[in-house]
């Protein structure tokens, strides 16, 4: 009997346990055995469109538990964000005719908003033209501005990584009598998630002075006002804020960010605030720029975050074998354990979660206590590593099998 | 009986088992009983000009085993090269006093060159004035670029969290079908040992394609040729470079750095190649410069790494406790077990160890199989943490008793 097979999609920026939502996924459609075959597209929706796939169907679970513990999109991701049907029919049919030429019964599309709407967008059509492949997806994004999820797979290691560096970088720029103002830009454009998440190392007294959110208007004033008023005090200030920050004229780091100087990437708003603080108070200063690492770092991941992203992927296959299709598997807390439920996919499309004001102190430039309620679960508990030439080992992709065509 | 009191300072940019090497005094320091109290300088040569000390005679086992996993110089330090006794007696013949006024029998300074530069001509002075006080080094520096020492403390745990950063930055640079090519800057200005240790990422395939230190002469278009011929075949390209890498006109990044904008802290050498890159070739770029978290990370502390910088610390007091100044504790490796041993400060001062030629490829942009064999035991084996909060829990000095002067 032909029961189908299941496809898998990654989209979008990579996290640390994107990985860890594809192995729920695909565990969950081996063990259902509800499938013939488990694909993975290579390159996201890309690999869809040219039928690239990887055939993990006799993957071992010991490279599950591996490939659970590695960062970054193993078979890749694409950032491809599909035209509306009315202005772009063709791509639509075409994925439509790619689905049924194999015989793929449920698409998993693992990715943040702009994917949610990918998703969405497929869903609509094949549900028009009455297509049976089911449509779900597995949210996944670093920046937690996804509506609908308690957090997003991916934010949980993010801030782990975040408030460990940031407790670690706070130690190195207190050692000297006489410091510097330390600016370390946090990934966030236009939701501060990833900065608040410094207020963990600010608890337990080893933080930064000084937090900022795109969430509050960014008084570039009053900054130097509160980062000379730290410094004179304690002889050195750390100052984590969001790349987004913006005020009436836009983001403040905008400004080399767009100038006709673009491609030598200048870095943002860390650079700008500190050459503003040499001018305006003659600090020594030092601008730090968290990058990559931060969506990449498994090394660190938060235990809560593995796990739940785990179940999230394997939630999404149950619900596509309960028959639904255009639904966003999603995470709740229920008396503190994870509960997945559904959404709706044109609900979470293109939504933006920002950081509610009651996490935001009065005074725009530190975190209130009322959020270690909602961080401190999510950056919970570590993932034993195993470590080969002192490193940790990861997942090797050279090795997966590409699907062959008959 | 009056036994005399030791003396620890921390001294130069800190690292992440600076604190170890101090638990490796003060241990050896209370367990020998020879001393009557164990001090430390508060900010190095500077507390101990301001005669500002901290008492630990007291610290608890659990306090030092949390404080040999802790990074950056718990007790402060500083950045302070002392003139020769013909400049300035006048602090030679202070710090003599004050070691006398407090009873100091051996004093135990823990930094680089400079510092060993310090030591040196503090036991000097004091050899010559007779004063019976001992002065042992103990080195430190994530640059390893000390002389007479097989490495630095500091230097294995620095080279563990780089090999492994860069090996998740690899990864999430390699997720799309057309990528960039990524430029990482890593510590180092004169010596490319750090830089060196990414090799150990691309030795398991998830490293850089490329990677130069500031021992080989920077050949930029050789650097724009071997980068595009990589990014033509791969779609993307991963270049790990020193902060140091010069060529005849100079150090690389070193125009951003010393023109009129200095105070702008443009960042260095992986900007401007980015810089470079964009206009020549005209590929996508992103620079990632490593930062401060290199030689803070002590999230990722390499074993090796911090037991030798207790055995190192430890051996420091037993010069000094046999009656010998103006040594350093030094480390060797006999059949791949540490053993300590001492070299005259003298000859370590203002020595700079560089990489050797045998470590470099021949087109200077790889490193060599025979470095394996050098970094491979040093960044073995990792250190078990304790979290609190989700982050580490770290040492928390602001509950250091100071010395009460009577």
């Amino acid at each position: 009997m032909n029961k189908g097979n299941l496809l898998l999609a990654q989209s979008g920026g990579a996290t640390a346990v994107i990985n860890a939502s594809a192995v729920g996924v695909i565990r969950q459609a081996i063990e259902s055995k509800a499938f013939d075959k488990v694909l993975c597209a290579h390159f996201g929706i890309t690999g869809i469109l040219k039928e690239d796939f990887f055939d993990v169907s006799d993957i071992t679970e010991d490279q599950l538990n591996l490939l659970a513990k590695t960062p970054s999109s193993a078979f890749g991701s694409c950032r491809y964000k599909l035209p509306n049907v009315s202005e772009n029919g063709e791509i639509y049919s075409n994925v439509a005719k790619i689905l049924e030429k194999y015989n793929v019964s449920c698409l998993a599309y693992n990715g943040g908003n702009d994917s949610m709407d990918t998703c969405s967008k497929i869903a609509d059509y094949l549900k028009n033209i009455d297509h049976s492949c089911k449509i779900v997806g597995v949210p996944k994004t670093v920046d937690n501005d996804l509506e609908f999820t308690h957090y997003c797979p991916g934010y949980g290691s993010a801030s782990k990584y975040i408030a460990t560096t940031i407790e670690e970088i706070a130690l190195d720029t207190a050692v000297y009598e006489k410091g510097r103002i330390t600016i370390c830009e946090i990934m966030g454009r236009d939701t501060g998630w990833l900065t608040a998440a410094c207020s963990v190392a600010a608890k337990v007294g080893r933080g930064p002075d000084l937090i900022y959110l795109p969430e509050r208007e960014f008084d570039i004033d009053d900054f130097l006002t509160k980062s000379e008023q730290v410094y004179r005090k304690k002889g050195h200030c750390l100052v984590a804020v969001s790349e987004g920050v913006r005020n009436s004229n836009g983001y403040v780091g905008a400004d080399e960010r767009t100038d006709s100087f673009e491609h030598v990437q200048l870095g943002g708003v860390a650079n700008k605030l500190c050459n503003l603080v040499s001018l305006k108070l003659g600090i020594n200063t030092r601008s730090i720029d968290l990058s990559l690492p931060q969506r990449a770092a498994a090394h660190i991941l938060s235990l809560r975050d593995q796990q739940d992203a785990l179940l999230c992927g394997k939630h999404a296959v149950r619900l596509a074998l309960e028959g639904k299709s255009g639904v966003m598997s999603a995470i709740n807390f229920a008396d503190g354990t994870t509960v997945c439920s559904e959404i709706a996919l044109c609900k979470v499309a293109n939504t933006v979660k920002h950081v509610p004001k009651e996490y935001i102190s009065k005074d725009g430039a530190h975190i209130s206590p009322e959020f270690d309620e909602y961080i401190l679960p999510i950056i919970k508990g570590e993932v034993e590593l195993e470590y080969e030439y002192g490193i940790p080992r990861y997942f090797d992709n050279s090795k997966l099998k590409k699907l062959q065509i008959k």
